[in-house]
Formats: C-alpha cells, sequence, structure tokens
C-alpha cells in the first residue's frame, strides 16, 4: 500500500511531516504540557488528517501504523523542538516553507485516494483538503480551542483550490509529475499571497443575534 | 449500498439534513467563523452522525462519500444560510419541525444498521441515537463548547425511546412503514413536549464536591 | 473475537472497566451534565481507547458492540455513581487500584492487537497506550477541557513503561500469564509511585513565547 514516491516527493513529504510536527510540539508547549502531551499533540498534528481520511474510505488499518519514515520524522521533530524550540522558533520562514510544500503535497495524496476509488470530483477534493487540513483542526481540539484554520489567514481554501486544479490536470491526462508540481506551487502561491497581504475571507453575520 | 426510500421517507431525510446542517451554520456564524469554517461545521453536523455510526460497526467508506444528494443539501443549506441567515432565523418553527422529523428518521437508520447486523437491542438503539444525536456532538467539540445535548432540553432521550419503540415494532412484526411512522411520530411528540414545557432531565449531583 | 480471559484477567477487565466507568461520570457529573450526558462520558472513557485503536487497526465492528459484559458494567457503574456518587467518592483508594491495574491490563490488550497483526515494536507500545490512555483524553476533549494526561501526574508514561515491558517479555517467550503480571505489576508500580510523591514530567519551555 506504501506508495514510492520519486526522491523530491519523498523529501517534501518529510518536509510537510517536519513542519506539521513542530507547528503542534510549539501548540502544546505553548499550553505547558508535558513531553508526552507534546508528543500526542505533534502526531496527531502531523497524522490526523491522512488518519480521518483513511477512516472515512475505509483503508484500514490506516497507513502510518506501518510507516517507519513517517514516525520516526515525527518523533525526531517534536523531541528536536522540545529541546530546541527558540532556535527552531527563528526559523520560522523555513517552516512556512516546509508546511506550504507539505499542505500541498498532503491535498494531492488526498485527492489520489479519491480518484483510486472512482469517488466524485467534490468528494476528491474533499478527501484532499481533509488529509492536509484536518490534522490542524484535531491538534486545536486537544488544546481546547476553536480551530486555527476556521477563522484566520486563508489555509483551506489554498487546499480546496490545489486540489481542484489537480483533478482537473488529471483528467485533462497532463502528466502526473507535471501535475503535481502545478497543485504544490497553486497551494504555495496561495498561502503566500494569504499571509504576505494577511488576507481572510469575509464573514457572514446575522444581524439579530439571539 | 444507498437505500431507496419511498417518496415521503426520502422527504423527510432531507428535510433533516437541511435542519441540521442550518444549526451547524448558525452556531459556527455565531463563532464568527470564515465561509469555510461555517461549511465544514455545517456538514460535520449534518453527517456526523451517520459518520460515527458507519465507523463503529465498519460500513467503510462511510454513506456519504457516494450520496451525491446528502452533499448537495449540505452544500446548498450552508451557502443559503450564509446569505440568509436573519430570514432563516425567523422560520425557526419550521426549523424545528424539519429537525424533530429528522431526529426521528435518523434513529431508524441507525436501529436498522444494527437490526441488519443482529446486534442485541441495547446496541441498536444506541446506534440510532449515535446517528440522530452525535452531529450535534460533534459540532459543539468543534466549537469548544460542552455538548448542549447534554445539558439541555430532552434530545437524546427522546432518539432512546423511538429506538426502542421501533426496535419492539420491528420484532413484533409491524409492517415497516406503520413502525417507522409510530417511530417518527414518537420522537417527534417528546420533542414538541420537551420544548413546549422546557422539560430537562434532573441533574444527579455530589455533596462534597472536590 | 471475543477472547477468553482466565479468571483473574477477567476480573481485571471489569474492575478497570468499572474505575474508568466511575472517573467518566464523576468529571461529567461535574459539569452539571444530564443523566444522559453523564452516562455518555462514563461510556466514552470507559471504551474510547478501544475504540480508537479498532478503528486505526482496522478491527471493526468495535469489539465492545458486541461484548455485552462491557456494556453492562458501564451501564451499572454510571448509574451506580449517578446515585451513590457521594459514597463512592469515599472509596478513592479503590478506585485508585482499580483505574491502576486496568491500566496495565488495557495496555496488555493493546499490545497484543499489535502483535497479532505484526506490527513494529513502537506502533504495539503505541497501541497499548492508546487503549489504556484514550478513553480518558475522549472524556476530557467532550467535556471542553485540555485532557489531564497530557499535564497531570504521570499516567500515559506507566503504559508505555508496561507495553514496551510486555512486548520484550513477549518476545523473550517469558509464559503469557507471568508476562501479563509482570506488565500489570509494573504499571500499578510507576502509577503509584507517580501519585504518591505526585511525580510529574518536566516541561519544555521557550524562552521568547509569541
Amino acid at each position: 500500500m506504501k506508495e514510492v514516491y520519486p526522491g523530491i516527493l519523498q523529501l517534501i513529504d518529510v518536509m510537510g511531516t517536519f513542519a506539521f510536527t513542530v507547528s503542534g510540539a510549539f501548540a502544546a508547549m505553548e499550553r505547558r504540557l508535558d513531553p508526552f502531551g507534546v508528543l500526542i499533540i505533534s502526531f496527531v498534528t502531523a497524522v490526523g488528517g491522512g488518519t480521518l481520511r483513511d477512516v472515512l474510505v475505509g483503508d484500514l488499518p490506516v497507513r502510518w501504523l506501518a510507516n517507519g519514515t513517517t514516525i520516526g520524522v515525527v518523533f525526531a521533530a517534536s523531541v528536536a523542538t522540545m529541546l530546541f524550540g527558540s532556535l527552531l522558533k527563528r526559523l520560522d520562514k523555513a517552516l512556512f516553507l516546509f508546511d506550504a510544500l507539505g499542505l500541498g503535497f498532503f491535498t494531492i495524496v488526498g485527492v489520489e485516494v479519491g480518484i483510486n476509488k472512482s469517488l466524485s470530483a467534490s468528494i476528491c477534493i474533499a478527501l484532499g483538503t481533509i488529509t492536509a487540513c484536518f490534522g490542524g483542526v484535531l491538534r486545536d481540539v486537544l488544546l481546547n480551542k476553536v480551530p486555527l484554520i476556521f477563522h484566520k489567514e486563508i489555509y483551506a481554501l489554498a487546499c480546496i483550490a490545489g486540489g481542484g486544479f489537480y483533478y482537473a490536470l488529471y483528467h485533462l491526462q497532463v502528466p502526473a509529475d507535471l501535475a503535481k508540481v502545478g497543485c504544490i506551487f497553486l497551494v504555495f502561491a496561495i498561502r503566500f499571497l494569504a499571509i504576505r497581504y494577511q488576507l481572510a475571507l469575509p464573514r457572514f453575520y446575522l444581524k439579530q443575534d439571539s
């Protein structure tokens, strides 16, 4: 079941997993959790989205149970954040880069699961978005916060756009590698612009809140 | 796997899904989430209970992944709530009606899953209650609140009573359509009385809270 | 699928389930939930860890759906806590004993699931820890709290140590019963010392919190 990615995608996988883990570890450390709590939150942040996707479509056991690389990267990144957190915090630009690349990559993984199961376009895109975004949602739920991605800079929308783009390219029979690069680039560009110009979606309010 | 309901039950399914979606969207808008957050919370509220049931019994992929009607109704209802929320808020009696009918209907769907798998009576009723109630529980968890149904007017109890009634009628070999109408009517009646007279269950406290 | 434990392990299973249920019921009563809410939280606390494990590895339907003993114990213990809570509260030493024994027992159940599926050592230990600890995590999430086990006395670490010990003994071909007793004893000893001397893990902070 484990896929063999060409080298560059494998590297992006590791970079994304690293960035997700670090974001989970930072959030847990801000809440003063103990090392075990930090490790769990890191883990959930990194693999939560893929876990939910695998459960929803019935690909069980979930993928990471048999993926030693992911487990190793998460463990190492979580421990490194506990030991060298202040140092890592200064590398915020590298972490943003890793996170944005990982976001695009995980979106592709999710969309492909849907395509392989012949699910509809909207469900494929939803699976991509779930894979990329729900680790962060579970992180925030465990830390007792309203999930960040529901009310901060554009995040999930980048995955929806990237997932839709990849799905379209796939059905236009664009070569897979090119489609992947295109998707990752689009997600990255949206995230870059969202952070650069602090773009958030408009809100809809009720006139008469009860 | 998708069942063919006779017209009236299909209609109740859509009405219930609509009401659940709107309740999710309202709750999310009150927390000032962005449109994507509102959509996600709407979705989780509408399909969360059925998802948990499908996962627990192992009916994977979960049903809504292949159910275009549900996905369409949820999407349309969520967008409509964002655009015309103030208007919908005034239709609170229609929404209560839809919600109460949907509650009975979803209870039946859950009990039937248990019956088809020859599970025990208490588990069948639990599956019905989970199907009908856990979307609201997940909505509240994601919005960082103690689930409403654990401490407000009688809600889950209506499903337990309706589910037990349906299970009994089924085993007394009452015709299926009659049993379904009976269950939906019972759930509706309990909810109507609970709201009308603000009935809540008594609480058990500890004398010496630590 | 249901295993036949020798009498003493079956008894520990029941004692552990009882203690987990009571801890869930107490936590729910402190939040003034209604009886249905108390019952749900009790249930989630008692079976949540095993449910997550079964879902992750794909052992569906989850085990407790067909386990009348567990359902009966949880129901009885939850109702008993609502009726005789103040009395039970005074039995805190017995409850700690039951909880600590159950913790060791549930760890073993989880590790064995991993061993039977030929999963790696770290995943076997993780499954044991999830089985023993995640019911409490879900309890706290539903009650809108940061999970206790992430920031209080050593709890998960006892399961990790016990699970690793059991895994090692198993591969050293120590007789199963002896390995189980050893694991339960080790978990119990760590918990006893942690509570007795209020041992908590050290924290890692960030120098420059943003």
